[in-house]
């Protein structure tokens, strides 16, 4: 059994933007799996921004501690068993991970771990995306907190993130009219061609704030957050009594080398009777069955599209990670090894 | 029947907090009351720090417009119908209605109006306070959206104010441990020995943030939040996970002649999967039924005790507002005319 392999590691905190010489590629070596350990043999690793917080230094929480100079970057990846002495687990499982960026890698299985079906019926990569964490969390956000009446506008914003680009397909699929927040004109129409949303407003136009007014005249009624910050200011000026807001991340603090304000106008959610609800998909993960039976049933009709954007080699994964927070990519982020 | 009558006017937009000179009482005299009209004899004027926020310039909203100068200052009143040409309401029925600061009010009932049962079952007063949108918000807050569990922390700021007095106690007769946030150390002490607050913490001391987290050793399950402003970020530092937070009024703001920064740690919100719900009790006008009979029946049995500050006389209103926000009540504000 092959037990060396290429890992990325922290070469230094990111100061704001991530750039490529904060990561470093060297070999790795793993032990013998020891008793209670399974050896993965790593197929895919998913690129989240939401990673990039356990990067500062002090940023240890509930959720992971700090990530460490030297030490492989975590991250959720998909691999293959390839040696067990794990009772519950035997060469072949395929699973989903919080593991590193690393070809392969030992656990105790103490990581967050999920079974993947290998049966062929969906591609791997949706595991990681569509039908992973990023299409979970856009379901378990819309369909638990979400609330979507018929016709209701549905405001996504890092609209052709993982998430987002999931997000507002599944908020039409619930009946809403999805309006996406993206950087960039091409994007914003590639939202409205590609993903079906009835509207798209490009973040970097000096007009933003009208245009958002423009594209929700009736106001927003559930407001899928994924990037925090500033944002979210404008928008609390513009929800409809009742609103659902859905929090789920923040990519504008990330960062962030000060802490970001908040915004000076929560006394809207009081005016509005408003509803904010925060998820961690990965908290929710004896329900991942349900909401990729949901997910997969409507990829297999066509009703909802699976936007990539697909690396290769272990080498790619530092680019892939700064390609996020540059926002080259639409839709999931994935390399393949 | 008397139209002539005293009224307080604003005087002068206050600037941060108010002092009795921005008010100014003077003569008024109603026109003869027209068709679908009612002309009521007001007996009771409750003074809600809320009201605070029409009082600036261009602080119009959904709710209400901003007040005028040289106008009466809006305000919650219980009266009594002496004269009514509106089929709905006859001489002798009580109403609490969102009217003015004055002592006769002529409306055509598109104010916000609830009858009054005027059984004697419980002093009048009550249905301002315990039994009015006070006790109601907190009624309706901790019971629509506290979902407390038998033992939970429920933290209350504004402990000692119209809400929070009944609110510290709503959540105890609910099953949960109630922390009070008050200023003044004897302000503390009643709340618990006079509410039956598990703990209390003063807002004043130097070491408020440690004292806190002491007085809620197993961190915070539910916060009803009255006062808004920078609080709520050492509260969210503290929340655990699943936590509620009712949003129900924002003294802190409502003075503030900039507004207040909003919580730089909004994303507890996201790592917590905490839920965020504002009220406005006097949407829920349908249900204030409910609310009284549950209150009443609390308050009939001894377990919800009704502190109250209760000045005489259209005179004093202005110094019974100011002293919301001086903290020189305890209890619900009342001025009986």
């Amino acid at each position: 059994m092959k037990r060396s392999h290429r890992r990325v590691v922290l070469a230094a905190r990111p100061r704001g933007l991530p750039v490529e010489s904060d990561f470093r590629i060297e070999p790795g070596e793993h032990p013998p799996t020891g008793a209670g350990q399974l050896l993965l043999e790593n197929e895919l690793i998913s690129l989240d921004a939401g990673f990039r917080r356990w990067m500062d230094a002090g940023s240890g929480d509930d959720v992971l501690p700090a990530m460490r100079i030297g030490e492989p970057v975590m991250s959720l990846v998909l691999g293959r068993v390839v040696e067990s002495r794990h009772a519950a687990y035997e060469p072949g499982d395929l699973l989903m991970a919080r593991l590193a960026w690393e070809e392969r890698s030992l656990t105790d299985a103490s990581d967050f771990l999920v079974p993947v079906p290998g049966d062929g019926k969906h591609p791997l990569r949706f595991y990681l995306g569509a039908l992973g964490d990023s299409g979970l969390s856009a379901y378990f956000g819309l369909v638990d907190h979400g609330k979507i009446q018929p016709g209701e506008t549905v405001l996504v914003s890092a609209a052709a993130g993982s998430v987002g680009s999931i997000a507002g397909q599944v908020a039409r699929l619930l009946g809403g009219r999805s309006v996406g927040i993206a950087s960039g004109a091409d994007k914003c129409a590639r939202l409205v061609r590609e993903l079906g949303y009835e509207a798209a407003v490009d973040r970097s136009r000096p007009d933003f704030a009208a245009a958002l007014s423009s594209a929700c005249p009736d106001g927003i009624d559930v407001y899928f957050d994924n990037v925090g910050g500033p944002l979210l200011e404008l928008v609390l000026d513009r929800i409809n009594v009742g609103a659902r807001i859905v929090m789920c991340g923040a990519v504008a603090s990330y960062t962030a080398e000060q802490p970001l304000p908040g915004p000076q106008n929560l006394f809207q959610i009081v005016t509005k009777e408003a509803h904010v609800h925060g998820i961690m998909t990965h908290k929710h993960a004896d329900r991942y069955d349900e909401g990729r039976t949901v997910l997969g049933s409507w990829i297999e009709s066509g009703a909802l599209r699976v936007p990539e954007y697909v690396l290769r080699g272990i080498e790619s994964v530092p680019r892939a990670f700064c390609d996020l927070f540059r926002g080259a990519n639409f839709g999931k982020t994935i390399v393949e090894l």
